[in-house]
């Protein structure tokens, strides 16, 4: 696929807007490929991802970028316009566990993650050789009576790698809510569990007490509420009274692989919206 | 949820038809509540279907009747349109199985599709007590070396009920290329395997000697060429070693009723397209 | 299969249970068809089910009912006996939703379900049609003010139907303390959510609320504390931002008639056992 | 969970056989932590697994070793018998893509698979890289005119290296039957469909083409035809028309990865047994 330009937008429902934004990039001659809109009736608010070919594309970015205020201040909307060939600069906190840092890891070396991992940042020396093996700086934060100060270095780190989403992959330490409000929806975590079943700590003993024949995994972005953010994804697996505590830790590592990877797959395909407590997917 | 209207387009993709078609409905105070479209673009193949409010609409089903094909030119492309409060007439063929039969009857019964079954048809005389319990019409044409016959009378029958679908609920008859062409793309039926596997007669006893750990069901449109038309849905299950083949009958019928509802569901929502060998479903 | 014996122990564990059991079936000319056991290893607690064949076992029906409390007197165990061709007796208790008490019938009418229901009872008159198309004795008993007397008055007829298990299938209706020790671990209940979230009234309203992207439905033991007795079995189902509380309600009733009727077949098979919180599936 | 010992038999059904072995075992003072077996009464086959505590076990491995034979030779069947703590020694081949590879090795490296690698063969030199991140040796055999010349070389690895499994984690190259014959039912394959489905070259392009709307993965044992060995595991996942063949390869690693580390994990625990075309796993 060659390159694409994708505009977001998230406003107060109104009549016509596919109509004005659609007609305004037929003006300019693209060619879209995708569209998807979902209007929220209760609320009544509205949100459009849509996706055209820069092949074409009467607007350069220079002009694109002049045009398109113009086009949202007559539609009273904001919007937001990305470009599919400016990588993403994501940035994984971990701690003890490899499995979610390997998954990532390896997605991006196979292509299926169209992002780039400029730092890894952990509160334990742990995990620093598989940092080496993909050739990724490693910054080591210990965590303990200096939180505030390690968060303002990670936070410097943050800013002049220009990173653009925070990934916690199984990262053992609460986030302070001035941290997490430095990156306002661009914070999403792992949590072992389907949430909001068993949040907090050891969800897996939680899971093995109560005695479901289901567990999960959960990933969410990130608010000051402990597990309380908005879902982006979640997935779940049968077990048995045969499983022990250690099988339920081993077989949730398959899903919380695989819903945190998900999850960053959608942000930096640029298509999750927060309304409320809920997340849209277009 | 108010009353609707959907507008379907199956045509070669060229720049501007969303925002033509968007604009048409805004230009007459439409509002869009749901926009889904798609292009194949190996084929440059453009399919839209567009849901917006009838209350509010400024113009009638007569004007639009007479607005559309205007429109429809000056695109070059073709519509469809339909009113959700206009109930779909859908025939169910049956042999001696009732779990599918049952199963449509009771989503009827609950709401959940909205659809009106105005005949049950059968080669067999086994399944009248179920069409009674439900107060259907049931005719009972026995298969045979009439089948040529049978299938005038069954055609018949379906014009005089104004029949806009015709499901196959574990119908044991292939029905001849004469029958489905009057309905194209308008007969759909349930195979009880995951196609293209196990196709053709006795599924889950083929699946049984091969030895497959998962079982499925499939439901599709239905072609002159047998379970080879395109595919609407599948489900899939795990099985063991420990089932026999009656099992494997037993747990599919579960799939096989999902499937087909799910199909059926996606129908009368006019969410289906054709295209090639594959379904769209917007 | 032919009619066959199933023996069910729990215990606690101690060294040559199985040997010994096995043994005296041998003995007796049994041929084994089936032998699962599970050691919880945490509070060493032995659990064990064997199915042989009747045909060529050397004891009678009285004769295994005298020489099976030897055996267990001499393992210091207990045990239970059960023959496959005595069906179980089942009372469905509903309120107003059809979904699970349909699905129930009709698994008995396919002979998916190895039992019979002698009696549904209900707390409000809307079913009777439903019981009457199965020809199944329904009684009303409206709740109110007067449900001391009305559990009095239900238990009666259960007792002069010798039920062996009580089916809450969608009863909207907590049943009294007194009530549940008459049936210990012999009343079974179907949860509209994936316990244990969303326990109490209007569980997908919750799971709308809360935004999560799976729902579930849950069987489990009913015990005096509301939601909250051992897990039976559970399924979950993806749902979308598109889902409104009704579609949730309507993908939602799937998953409630598949749990409880899977519930209710490893009840009616003798596979369920409870371990303090958890169920054994054997 | 402390060191076990592991008695595999498949052999005759035949009375009693369940009742010798535990009586056996208990007569030796072990205590059975785990029992399965089945009984295929359509070929009147009996295959069990039986592991119990090496502690407190009264036989030593040589005396253990003297005393099986005979219990065999009383009951007229062979046995098996694995001590957990001597690991499987797996070799894996691999030829240009690298999922498998890396999740086979990341759950040796965490734990999850009790086994030891001690080489890595392929018939390409891409992954060589990997192999020398987790420090395995590599042997690169480059396919050509002289496979049978090579695959003697390959055997020569395989026996120094005294390999009890070998796995194709997606080793592009058809292996000759002389070869197979040499690890009977020690060969795993892993194919990117849903067998029977989609065998042979090109898969997910095949699937893309039929308009499936599930795609699957299958772990099998390989024999001299092509895909038709006994199936392992099989895994499926929901596909739409939105999804490309690249999309259907990417989504599909994941079932790839899952079946054949399933595979795996059943063999090295000793839990495979292989029943004409059937696989039966205790």
């Amino acid at each position: 696929m060659g390159k694409t330009i994708i505009l977001r937008i998230q406003s107060a429902d109104k009549k016509g807007l596919v109509a004005s934004v659609t007609g305004f990039i037929f003006k300019h001659k693209g060619n879209i490929i995708r569209l998807d809109q979902y209007t929220n009736s209760v609320d009544n608010k509205f949100f459009m991802r849509v996706e055209w070919e820069a092949k074409g594309f009467a607007l350069s970015k220079d002009q694109l970028q002049k045009e398109l205020p113009k086009l949202a201040r007559t539609l009273g909307i904001s919007v937001q316009v990305f470009y599919s060939d400016e990588l993403p600069q994501v940035a994984l906190f971990v701690s003890k566990y490899d499995h979610c840092l390997f998954d990532l890891l390896l997605r991006v070396r196979s292509g299926e993650l169209a992002m780039e991992i400029p730092l890894i940042i952990s509160n334990h020396p742990d995990l620093e050789d598989v940092a080496n093996m993909f050739s990724i700086p490693f910054y080591y934060f210990p965590s303990g009576k200096h939180n505030a100060t390690q968060e303002k270095n990670i936070l410097k780190e943050l800013r002049s790698a220009n990173v653009d989403l925070v990934v916690l992959a199984r990262y053992m330490q609460v986030l302070s809510k001035g941290f997490v409000e430095q990156y306002p929806w661009k914070v999403i975590n792992v949590h072992h569990s389907f949430l909001p079943a068993f949040s907090g700590a050891k969800p897996y003993h939680q899971a093995y007490a109560r005695g479901v024949k289901v567990i999960g995994a959960t990933s969410h972005f990130v608010t000051e509420k402990l597990d309380a953010g908005p879902i982006i994804e979640q997935e779940t697996i049968k077990i048995s009274h045969e499983d022990s505590v250690e099988d339920l830790v081993m077989k949730g590592r398959d899903l919380e692989r695989k819903v945190l990877a998900q999850a960053v797959q959608l942000f930096i395909q640029h298509r999750l919206f927060v309304d409320g407590q809920r997340t849209i997917i277009l």
